[in-house]
């Protein structure tokens, strides 16, 4: 096949090393295109930006061009990256990280990471996120290998299974590569956050209030990302942006409402 | 039944009409309490803060207090109400609007008016999300009417049917009341947006880009949000957010990669 073109982004922000690491490797076989937020935006969600214009730049990284750095969120440097700045090239993939920290379960739905692909997806494009499962300090090294290596068989094993519509979202477990016990197709799993607020009072008297919470882990089996996580496996879990509620429709279906 | 318990919050800000009117309506039925965005928040997704804290106050009207103010996202607001602020009260419902703007088809993802009904449905209560279908200007008189009338039959009709999954989507038309043919139980839509940029350059000679695009109607049939809506029916969308494709989970199940 021909060397993919390969859009790169990310919420954690151009010059972060999870995405500086996984553009060096996946250049190795593909033409790669970077446009990803200036700064992080973590926990964005799928938010865009209309009230306000975007700013874009060249954003240089040893004297050379390295990408389009955007004041924006991941899903506006998707959408400027791909309707733009490279508005003359056939994207073959929307990447999006390597993410310093995981999306499983619910995190999912509040992912910056996850929203840049998605965005892809929408426009058209297979999309990836990925995310490494930890927020302690990392190289990527070996996250950015095993990405590269896990792309290039999607392309190679799975190109049938590719279509417009392909969003996957894989997590890679912060463990030594050599603990990594092999890759597990996923669903999303249940579990959620018990959220709290901490109080807290400024130099002045003022109250202001930090989220906090604890992860409630209510999956057992292996077949969602947060187990598959925690048993050391790579987890791929395919998403979609479907919303629609079919058993609660079926419920509500025949309802007579008057207005 | 005793007087339901409903948490209202919104993406246009505490002091938007749409808001107002429709906590005026609730009022003769239930106990309402408000906790919203401080400004306008529209196109945030499902955005949360985390690396900040938030900043929420007391918000009077008419020298009487009328709710919570949040420095933060519609998510945030709902958290912060239900599980501070208004901790001791065991909400029956959250209802997120009503929205200046339709929430149909793509535009659900994008939405924060949606993000806070999602919210409510995260903390376990059945949560509704209200959109009014246009940008002009518009009192909110007839839609509070119809969202306050459409609650209370839901309270009433379809009380079995309500559970701490239940989110619904709601969009009102923009039309004389009398012009509205009923109530549909939808879909979300296929629609979506064919965005494009602007550029324009700022008076110092440097670029600045306009997100800008039309909305290309591919539904048809009218078991849809947007179809619905232009038919002049209000229409009801169950949503979820158990984001797995489960159909290319199954396509890609078997694929061995390696890592």
């Amino acid at each position: 096949m021909h060397k993919p073109n390969i859009l790169v982004s990310n919420d954690d922000g151009i010059d972060a090393p999870g995405l500086q690491k996984l553009v060096q490797e996946l250049k190795n076989f593909a033409n790669v295109y970077v446009s990803a937020p200036y700064r992080q935006q973590s926990a964005v969600g799928h938010s865009i930006t209309i009230f306000y214009p975007l700013r874009a730049e060249k954003y240089y990284k040893d004297g050379k061009l390295f990408g389009i750095a955007v004041e924006g969120t991941p899903a506006d440097a998707v959408k400027i990256g791909a309707l733009w700045f490279y508005k003359d090239v056939k994207f073959d993939l929307v990447v999006s990280g390597i993410n310093h920290g995981a999306n499983t379960a619910i995190n999912i739905i509040y992912s910056g990471t996850v929203s840049a692909a998605t965005e892809g997806r929408i426009l058209g494009i297979p999309s990836i996120a990925i995310s490494l499962t930890t927020f302690e300090p990392n190289d990527f090294s070996d996250a950015s290998k095993i990405s590269a290596k896990l792309i290039q068989q999607i392309f190679e094993k799975a190109k049938d299974r590719l279509t417009s519509s392909t969003l996957l979202n894989i997590n890679i477990p912060a463990v030594p590569l050599s603990e990594i016990k092999g890759v597990k197709i996923t669903k999303q799993g249940k579990s959620y956050w018990e959220d709290s607020f901490e109080v807290r009072a400024d130099p002045n008297g003022r109250d202001y209030y930090w989220l906090t919470g604890k992860m409630v882990i209510t999956d057992e089996t292996n077949d969602n990302d947060i187990i598959a996580i925690k048993d050391n496996y790579v987890s791929i879990t395919p998403l979609h942006y479907n919303l629609t509620d079919y058993n609660t429709y079926e419920k509500f279906k025949d309802t007579k409402f008057e207005i």
